[in-house]
Order: structure tokens, then C-alpha cells, then sequence
């Protein structure tokens, strides 16, 4: 491989890339991502316990069906279940598209929930863990629950 | 607006919910992202007085430029600068399917890096606090450098 360019833009900051093909993980999800079912879990947590939580998070449940209606969509819990401390709902996604949409949505639209944002590789220890992501603050898993699922 | 169907798919657990038009979220940033620019910028962060974390952020740096030269990507600083209190390089991307795709990318490939992803909403202390998502553990933001700025 030739190394690459070492000079800027127009910008005199950004660095010149040679352009190349369009890369194939646009439309399919990196190894180890199993995309033969959702590529990622999104988990929109909330106070089922706070009043007005609880109703932003029914809210923003009703207005992700009708926004993106594609998505895999669960209840409204109104309690903690699994390695989940906290009540909250759950949104799948089914490739890079759909994760940057309903993630740069979610980023500017959660209001006081945080979101935790996991891939699924087969390993659920580590798709909570090691490879999560957190929108806004992130919050404790029951661990031991997920090492023994 | 009718309410929206309360039964399942077959799967007896996700909620069915009527077909509807693609959002033109999938295409343009919610606001207020300001998508004149670059809509997302993602940091990667590294401890670049630790060599083989540092050699392994330079070849990060390299495969992204590589893999994704559309996108737009800065030096590999050696310190840190601005708001960030550890080395880091920035990565931005212009629109949802390549912020899903860098997204989901850094997910499974970000090594020992963790990764700021924030939007750029004209608020630049907001955009790194409340509105920001982390892979990975979360760091400390100079937040009077924000406040400044």
C-alpha cells in the first residue's frame, strides 16, 4: 500500500484523502455485528417512578413508531427487567442507516432519558459492556445477570 | 392522529406499527443540528505517552482515512488540546448514513480508544455535555475551556 498524503485541504487544517470506493460497512454492520437479525439494541431509559419522566418516555415511544415505523419496537416497561436497573423500552435497528438515523435523533429528542446503544454479537456480556455506548449519562447493569444469560 | 395499534407482530413481542413514508430524518439532522457543516464530529482519545496504545490510535487514524475518505479527519495530536485533556484526533461526518456507519465501525474497532460523539449545534458547551454520547468510558471535558469558547 502507498502511504498515504501527508499535505491538507483548502481548509489548511482537514487532512487530503485520496478518494476511494464506497465502503461496504455503509450497508453491512463490521464483524463481529451479527446482522442476520438487529444489528444494534437501543435502550431508552427512564423514571417510571417521576410523573412527568414517565409520560416524556411514552411520548417519545409513540412518536419513534409513528416517525420511523421500520424499526423494531417493545412495551413500555414500567419497571426494571433483565440487566436493566432502571424501566425502560427497547428499539432495534437493522443496518448502519437506521442506526445513524434513529442515534442522531435520539441525540437532540431523548430529553431526560438516557439511551444506551449495544450491538449484538452473540456475546451479551460484552455487547452491555466492553462495546456499549451511552447517549447522555450512563447507568449501572446488572452484571451478573448478564454473565449468567 | 388515530392511536396507535396496541397488539405484536407474530414474534408475540415487538408492537406492530402501520407502515408509513420514510422519515426525512434519514436524510437530514433533526434540529438543531446545523447540518450546514459537519453534523456530528466523533473524538477518538488515546494515551499517547503509552506507545502501544499511541501506535495503535496512528493505525486507527489510517484505516479510517482509508476505509472512509469521504469523510473529513484532522492531525493525530500528540497532547492534549482545547476542551480535550487527553490526545485525540476528530473525525466529522455530514449526514446520518455516515454517522451510523463511523458509528458502528468504532463500535468494534476502537481498541483501547474511547470515543466522543457529539453534534454541532451552534452551542459548543452544550454539544459536549448534555448532548453528547460516548463509546466506550466516558472522559473528563475541560468544561471552563467550553464555557470560554
Amino acid at each position: 500500500m502507498l502511504p498515504l498524503p501527508t499535505h491538507t485541504n483548502p481548509d489548511g487544517k482537514s487532512l487530503y484523502n485520496p478518494p476511494g470506493p464506497q465502503s461496504p460497512f455503509y450497508y453491512h454492520f463490521p464483524k463481529p455485528i451479527d446482522e442476520s437479525n438487529n444489528g444494534f439494541d437501543f435502550h431508552v431509559y427512564y423514571r417510571a417512578d417521576d410523573p412527568p419522566e414517565f409520560q416524556y418516555a411514552k411520548d417519545l415511544h409513540e412518536k419513534i413508531r409513528r416517525e420511523f415505523p421500520e424499526l423494531r419496537i417493545y412495551k413500555v416497561w414500567d419497571k426494571p427487567v433483565g440487566p436493566h436497573t432502571l424501566a425502560m423500552f427497547e428499539v432495534n435497528t437493522f443496518n448502519p442507516h437506521q442506526t445513524g438515523t434513529l442515534f442522531s435523533w435520539l441525540v437532540v429528542n431523548r430529553g431526560p432519558c438516557s439511551v444506551l446503544v449495544h450491538p449484538n454479537t452473540g456475546n451479551a456480556f460484552k455487547d452491555h459492556t466492553e462495546l456499549a455506548a451511552w447517549i447522555g449519562t450512563p447507568l449501572p447493569l446488572d452484571i451478573e445477570f448478564l454473565k449468567s444469560h
